[in-house]
């Protein structure tokens, strides 16, 4: 696999914990020139690329240290400059990650790219916290939604609907929506006693996990401070952490 | 990260690239004493674990290869003889990969175990084919779903729910019930001509897609072999397929 100088990779860098990165991840961040990363990677997976230009372009808990357009052109200007060019995100560059709107200005302006999957915070870092978001017998259907569209509204969803035909509901920077979120799902019907769990910066040694009820939630979502990434996940899955994070020894499951 | 004699790891294989392992993973296998395997995981990823024995228990496109109370059980015995015991899963072990089954029967063992999320193949496995399965303006909501349940036939899900709740559809393992998915997807309203791609072997050198519409989708799933792991698509966001895979040169994207 080799970096071609002019181009970019758009690469997800998991949920947090550093061995979470993939092989590809970690080879391409030993080999840029430059790395334009959004301000929640941490510190431990930025050093991967010790010999790299570091530029912090965003996005903290939704909002934009710089505007998407003016990443997409500086993604174009590096590349041309003749650099190695990696746009490194959270999670997975496509899932709520904006990575195919800056795949589409790369494409239009002919710079070459290349798209590296990530492990999306809602699928790994939920494992990590003791919650399979499928479960034969409780769960044959996961539905990702974002908790804000790019105004910060709630985003057009038939949320009737949704919490209809999904069985588990894994929700992405909807601390400021639970609110409104948790009034739709009720209304359509799921339990008020239905659990929610939040995963706050799921897989590193920080990681919380708060469990309550679809009637709590909006209260819960209040007291988590609005800047710490945060899952939420609504589902009958929830009754299994308990069981499933008690003989994963505290802390060995952080450790790089 | 130390893996101790005796303990289990459930861990994600990613999609197929070997380069999408994570770290943890590449770790895990270069340590176990014995890798309990799906049969679709490539030569090439069971190479990171040349020390191991090699066990395949399954499955093969919805068949067991070995019944899920018997790897259960061989996953027990194996770390109660004291050895480092890899379970290694196509894609993430929580993602219809039953890990949490197996989880659970090793909590209830009092085994020790780690569980190492992977790239799922209905999430990783479309980007590299050029399909974001969220964007912005096309889609804030993707729903994963599996396309049968343990005995073969449909699950049991509001699929006209999930029609009008889901922008975007990623069905696992569901060749065989395509036609019965379109037909209520199209009753609950969505469009006949909605795009929809079928991803096999998603990742490798050997991936193939075919775009077709939702009303020629159970045909085209009859023209594509049963054997293959093939992620199905529905949603407008294949629309960007064509944009996104043209500048990533064939045959690079695969490349370890």
């Amino acid at each position: 696999m080799s970096f071609t100088p002019g181009s970019v990779w758009l690469v997800g860098a998991g949920p947090g914990d550093p061995g979470l990165l993939t092989l590809h991840a970690a080879r391409a961040l030993a080999q840029a020139d430059v790395v334009l990363h959004d301000a929640l990677v941490s510190p431990e997976i930025l050093a991967f690329a010790p010999q790299a230009r570091l530029e912090a372009v965003g996005k903290r808990a939704g909002a934009d240290q710089m505007p998407q357009l003016r990443i997409n052109e500086r993604l174009v200007s590096l590349s041309r400059a003749g650099l190695r060019v990696v746009r490194l995100k959270g999670g997975d560059p496509l899932v709520f990650g904006r990575g195919g709107e800056e795949a589409l200005a790369l494409a239009a302006a002919g710079v070459p790219f290349r798209i590296i999957p990530g492990i999306s915070a809602g699928i790994g870092g939920t494992a990590a916290a003791g919650i399979p978001v499928t479960h034969r017998g409780l769960a044959h259907s996961v539905a990702l939604v974002t908790g804000h569209d790019t105004t910060g509204a709630l985003p057009e969803i038939d949320w009737a609907a949704l919490a209809r035909g999904a069985d588990v509901l894994v929700l992405y920077m909807a601390l400021r929506q639970m609110g409104a979120i948790a009034e739709r799902l009720l209304a359509a019907g799921r339990d008020r006693a239905e659990p929610v769990a939040f995963v706050s910066e799921a897989t590193t040694t920080r990681q919380q996990v708060v469990v309550t009820t679809l009637a709590d939630a909006a209260c819960v979502a209040g007291t988590i401070p609005k800047h710490l990434p945060t899952l939420i996940v609504v589902g009958p899955v929830i009754a299994l952490q308990p069981l499933l994070a008690v003989c994963q020894p505290e802390g060995e499951r952080h450790a790089a």
